[in-house]
């Protein structure tokens, strides 16, 4: 909610019509290995990734997903194979997305398994690495560490990219793995339209994760499609100085927003008795030609006294955030959520302010 | 496809327009057990089964789900427990819709597990029955058959009942089940949305199901949702004759349609030497008060000849159907899906009229 009012002020231009009779079929794309992604959004994906110059696109099938977690659901089961005698374990480094413990296990699944902290897998045999960079809930920016820590070359590796967008850090080049994960709840705030994407480099795996998607709920919503399409569309026309759109950077926008949040928040927390707050290096970003801060969508806080829980302390102060445990690190850890509406984290600075006293 | 012309001649009265700054959130209603549906989807779809007559909405949760095979997906979780020695048997009655047993069994989920037909379930113990009536493939009114039959009565059960509608079969009451499952795709067309909804009688397994979806997908397209509103809204202004959209009966116009095909395939196999056509009982419609009779969605032909496998003569007529096997039935029975665009249903009635000769 915190891109909103950019949105709110923009909603014509980047309005969508869809008729009663438009959008109806399963298909969009029959001669597609996702026959289910619109042309429109595979187009305007790629065009993003060229102008932002976050990934490479060239030679990768696109997989459009019901947010990026059905796709990273789909990722697990195309690495995976029915009647294998023993799950494949599922790791990232702490800490972690807490939602990947939750959607690796709910099932109970034989085909995988939840396995934690990628620092402390020694297992042999076949392995999947989240590496998702900036990293939710810390801000660091990360590379996979299983192989290199145990010489283990059986991995499959996923790399979750919700926020390597230039609003939330440096673009140091153009990624170029395998397997990619974005999705526009985070690149541009439409959280609601439930749109992800995967660039996926083997044509086996783009259909398998097609396969996951069609059996797991038959597609993706047109709607979704069509109106993220038009979102990106303009977004980059706004970056490219095309048209009427001209001068409408969203990601100047949102990463001006965002500095200023980090501001607030280091100042409140300068000389604090009980918090420590995450420090981010400079790196030169290749989109904006400046050198620039990892701004995270979350800050991670830590107390001074090991003893003392965060995120029960926080509470205290009647800030709800997320305990580093089950992000898989200790409780002198919590994460806050800082991409909320503009009064919320005004409400969240004079809170964490009383501890200053 | 079959219904697309009655859309795209009311296209401009069924249109929504979406905002750049509209439905970015991830919650809908934060006080509903279903925090991710929208609340005039959840007022659209009560108001239309008050209109058709076909279910009951009173003391029931409305859980939204990414068509319903999201949804059936969801109940599965809800009925199971973490932990349990044994996953819990589903079944349903031959012949039955192939994808329960795809979606059941193709993560391997230690949680529940596919036993096939309904009526050769003898085991003691949790199950989960399914019951579609109408039933995809054959078309014929269903009804739940496992505690009957063998004295269990530790079953749970899921109506699908994505047919139940007045283009489909006479409605003969508001059913009224704990469990009942609905689609947008059959019920007006709009595959395209992937929009289903449950109507549950039970706060927890409602809760449950919510769960399931927000792990899975933190939700539902709200743009979907929007549209479906709306689209719903309209059909139900025109069978009550309200506004401008009196006298524009969607139900009567696609019952109206699948006869005219019931009809020519009627008439195309009636006196076949090598196929023989399901037929079907006529029954008082409450929403037509008119002797009704099932116009099934798809047709469900058997070879005359025991030995014949009936798909593999449909292929040799250019005819790409789904075999009875892959439903649980003999290969003499293969299932041809009729809501298909006009032109692709008159070639598939010629292809079929070769066999006269």
């Amino acid at each position: 909610m915190m891109f909103e009012p950019f949105w709110k002020k923009m909603s014509d231009k980047y309005n969508v019509t869809i008729g009663g009779g438009d959008l109806m079929s399963y298909f969009s794309d029959g001669n597609n290995v996702c026959w289910f992604l619109e042309p429109e959004l595979g187009a305007a994906i790629k065009r993003l990734h060229g102008v932002v110059g976050n990934a490479v696109t060239d030679d990768r099938y696109i997989v459009v997903g019901t947010g990026s977690s059905q796709l990273f659901q789909a990722l697990l089961y195309a690495f995976t194979t029915p009647g294998s005698p023993e799950p494949v374990s599922v790791v990232s480094s702490a800490p972690y997305y807490s939602a990947y413990a939750e959607v690796v296990g709910f099932l109970r699944s034989k085909l995988y398994k939840w396995e934690g902290d990628a620092y402390k897998f020694n297992k042999k045999g076949a392995y999947i690495e989240v590496v998702n960079s900036p990293n939710n809930p810390d801000g660091t920016l990360r590379e996979a560490v299983v192989t290199n820590r145990t010489g283990n070359g059986n991995g499959k590796l996923i790399y979750d990219f919700a926020y390597y967008w230039p609003q939330f850090t440096a673009i140091t080049g153009a990624a170029d793995y395998d397997n990619m994960l974005f999705t526009i709840s985070k690149c541009t705030g439409h959280a609601g339209s439930r749109i992800g994407w995967a660039l996926v480099k083997d044509k086996d795996i783009a259909k398998k994760m097609t396969e996951y998607i069609t059996i797991s709920s038959i597609g993706v919503s047109k709607e979704s499609q069509f109106r993220a399409a038009k979102i990106i569309e303009v977004v980059c026309n706004g970056i490219q100085n095309v048209g009427s759109d001209k001068s409408e950077n969203f990601f100047e926008y949102a990463r001006n927003i965002l500095s200023k949040r980090w501001q607030k928040l280091r100042e409140t927390l300068q000389n604090s008795e009980y918090l420590i707050l995450s420090e981010y290096s400079q790196q030169h970003c290749l989109f904006s030609g400046k050198p620039t801060e990892t701004l995270s969508a979350y800050a991670w806080l830590e107390s001074k006294d090991d003893t003392k829980d965060c995120n029960e302390f926080l509470r205290g102060l009647k800030i709800i955030g997320k305990s580093g445990k089950i992000c898989g690190a200790h409780h002198k850890f919590a994460r806050i959520n800082l991409m909320c509406r503009e009064e919320e984290f005004n409400q969240f600075i004079e809170r964490l302010s009383a501890t200053r006293s």
